[in-house]
């Protein structure tokens, strides 16, 4: 693209390092933004370096947090002996959502990826082992998303904590509430068959 | 969405005002940025501020431009007296990669559209027929998208600029170099055929 402002360049180059952005679509975002009070820019600025200056990670569960200890984690009436394992703080918010769960979270930031150079390091996986040989933890359930990276993760956890022997879960899978079985995958319908639960339970 | 940190959520809500960027888009970009160095925000927050701040029209054709006079138009070898009517920055970028056009550029700014409360008095309209008045314009090709709107605009500046006596002109509309005739519109390819030129000045 030839810009006749060195100042637009620099502006639509900044933003098409964000993922799925491209040159033409951030070239659309900042000519937008020009056309709005230049206090909507200065906002969203500040708010940007705001988060990336000041955001933590909770001590505990590792989630984002604008605290040491997050909410969830310092309220008492939250259960925890029981743990969910999470990739991110997505996934936190997606099962928060549920009102479902009452115990604690513990997010990896990740899963364990050769391809993208992931390893177990990197991920908060030590911490999630201290928990569990402290004593406090009763059941820990793997809530990663069901690919090769999350079944690797899964069965890494798994083994490192077995000998605790403390009761391991991974959330059910199945057809969605409201699909057609026609239309669901082989995989996910196998599992739903062999993974039935009592009638009376599903009312 | 229920948040687990302020910082994040505002950081979210800035993000989602722009077009086209939903809550869940602003979250991954934003969780995006977390991962990546903090320098990037920075970089990215300042490009959008030094835009808003400092960016400034050229004097005579209205586009973006870092300068009191744009490079084009403060370019002594284009042609004065030929003047392409553009919406925005983007068409002069789109008509300068052409390499076809040698004249000068006048930026509208948008098009006459009343459903979104445009009149002929937010747009550049009378710097347009200020130039014309003053003589040195021989020709003004019409380059608006070919929308009621696009038509009702060109169709205003005419009426205003029809009593000087000057050239005007309009992008070709046909068939796109490349495409099929069976699936054009029928508009388009009626134009086509009416416009038709001669075919030794195809070549």
């Amino acid at each position: 693209m030839n810009f006749s402002s060195k100042l637009l360049e620099n502006a639509v180059n900044e933003v098409s390092q964000l993922p799925g952005i491209g040159k033409r679509t951030a070239l659309r975002l900042v000519l937008h933004l020009l056309k709005q009070p230049t206090s909507q820019t200065h906002r969203l600025s500040e708010a940007l370096n705001n988060l990336v200056d000041d955001i933590k990670l909770c001590k505990k569960c590792h989630n984002i947090s604008d605290v040491d200890v997050c909410e969830i984690c310092a309220n008492p009436s939250r259960n925890e002996e029981i743990i969910c394992v999470v990739e991110d703080v997505r996934d936190v918010m997606a099962i928060e959502n549920t009102a479902q769960f009452k115990g604690l979270y513990h997010v990896l930031g990740g899963k364990i990826s050769p391809i993208e150079g992931i390893g177990p390091h990197n991920l908060t996986i030590d911490s999630l082992i201290e928990k569990v040989k402290s004593g406090t933890v009763k059941e820990v359930i793997f809530a990663l998303s069901s690919t090769i990276e999350g079944d690797t993760t899964n069965f890494y956890i798994f083994k490192q904590i077995e000998k605790y022997h403390i009761k391991t879960s991974t959330i059910a899978r199945g057809i969605a509430v409201g699909d057609e079985l026609e239309y669901a995958d082989e995989v996910t319908l196998g599992r739903s068959i062999v993974n039935r639960i009592p009638f009376e339970n599903s009312l």
